[in-house]
């Protein structure tokens, strides 16, 4: 919880409209933009990826972001702070991860420092032309509540990896090398007509609807059961698994017949909060209260 | 000089045009970005600065490359990755300082995140509307070369900060919260018509006179002593101390009476390399190969 205090501090420090949804929207550019690190041991352990993936995975985030906004990725800048022990080979797989996970986008520039540990900031740039930009504080009453793909299979690939268990391929690949929903939100950003909302699930589902449902001031209600998951796969890891950088979002009935692989997973109503499965969680700790209360 | 073996590595695995200026020019979007990092026990020591000042250095190191590439500084995003060791109080400072440097700049996003030692990762977009944007190649001979302000002052500040020594307001400030020169780049890529080479001397004067002599093709003859400099400053911190965040550039003569406060050390002539009082430098090492000379 201490992230979201820091962030309330700078909040108020800047006093800045732009601050709330992971891009920033500069109308007058046309553009989206945002910045997001990995940091060694925060966010990656050296011993259960490799340079490749990490590159791919850093750029894949940043992508993710982006599409979550509706714009189309266009430009990256990268900020890699490499420990001495750290060689060239390393530095040339990360580059060539980070290119291969950026089909279409040019990578324009950054810097390399040294460090202590690995540090990797990334920042992405979307174009807005011809597409209609998200908000997570966009959610109309009425519109469906839709996500992309499994939920929790990153969660439970990184589960498997800590516990030095087995670990199917798949829950081993959406935590190591993820892929954005670039297809998804095209499809919705060049054909929705009225304001909507979408995130990426990089801090899971429940986060992701519990935002949405607050900055729009509606009620989201949910059924666990359409919530397209691996049934190995657990309730909480499903609800609470973050990075899976599948998209969530709010859109109008009229536009579902456009959109494959899509599940329909409740509706916007009036009210406040999520509501799932009939039961209501509110505050500015929504996903926190879910979690309790599974947990029981 | 291991940075440039691989910066050389990310540029062949990349093959990407936009790397080489500190900032790159996106022509259909009318802007330029850059993105410079600060790591601690790298960059900065916590004891010879506080939050304010590092917030305030952070943003205005990525303004100064904005201005040298002659672009209008607009936005900026930065991420900052924190130990557990720092509290809200840093961080508040930390933004102010950041944002009393970014006076018309809006501060839009970024990221925190946790870590070991203090990060920083900034990222600057400038506006290049009504402007003529520089490149390091750009030197055209006949022209003049210019530079602003006093050089060598920010390392005659850290090193008297590191030998514990008393240390002239001058010197310290120059060091722990230097000026980009905004003013001077706006009349510059305003009012100029023809291409022009402009670097900040983040890296040290001579560094920035051999890449422009280098990636022009050209040679930069220059006398020492037109090189404005506190005389308690000794030849070497003048031509190669870093971080004074002054710009050098090479101008059409015509243009020179329209900039206050600037001082013409040289000429762009035919040729390559860097000639200093005589004594011409060439390769791809020239500022070491000026330093080895000086240091005898």
């Amino acid at each position: 919880m201490r992230e979201k205090e820091l962030i309330s501090t700078i909040k108020q420090t800047l006093n800045s409209k732009y601050i709330g949804d992971d891009c920033a929207y500069l109308k007058d550019l046309g553009i989206v933009i945002t910045q997001d690190s990995l940091v060694e041991d925060i966010h990656f352990k050296l011993e259960y990826t490799d340079a490749y993936k990490l590159g791919y995975k850093s750029a894949m985030v940043n992508i993710s972001d982006i599409c979550a906004s509706g714009a189309e990725p266009a430009y990256m800048t990268v900020a890699l702070s490499i420990p001495k022990n750290i060689d060239n080979i390393f530095v040339e797989n990360f580059y060539k991860g980070l290119k291969d996970a950026s089909k279409g986008i040019e990578i324009v520039g950054g810097d390399i420092t040294g460090s202590d540990k690995l540090f990797i900031s990334v920042t992405a740039i979307g174009k807005t032309a011809g597409r209609k930009i998200s908000s997570r504080s966009n959610a109309q009453i009425g519109q469906a509540i839709i996500v992309s793909g499994e939920h929790g299979n990153s969660a439970e690939g990184l589960k498997k990896l800590l516990k030095n268990e087995p670990c199917p391929e798949k829950f081993l690949n959406a935590h190591l090398m993820p892929e954005a929903e670039r297809k998804l939100s095209r499809l919705i950003a060049e054909n929705i007509k009225e304001p909507y909302a979408m995130m990426d699930t990089s801090d899971g589902l429940a986060d992701a609807l519990s935002q949405i449902a607050n900055s729009s001031g509606v009620k989201l209600c949910v059924s666990y059961d359409k919530i397209p998951h691996d049934e190995c796969v657990d309730k909480e890891t499903v609800l609470f698994g973050g990075e899976d950088y599948k998209l969530t979002a709010t859109v109008p009935k009229s536009i579902l017949p456009l959109l494959d692989d899509v599940s329909v997973i409740g509706t916007v109503e009036k009210g406040l909060g999520v509501e799932l499965d009939g039961l209501l969680f509110t505050g500015n700790d929504i996903d926190e209260k879910i979690f309790n209360h599974f947990k029981g």
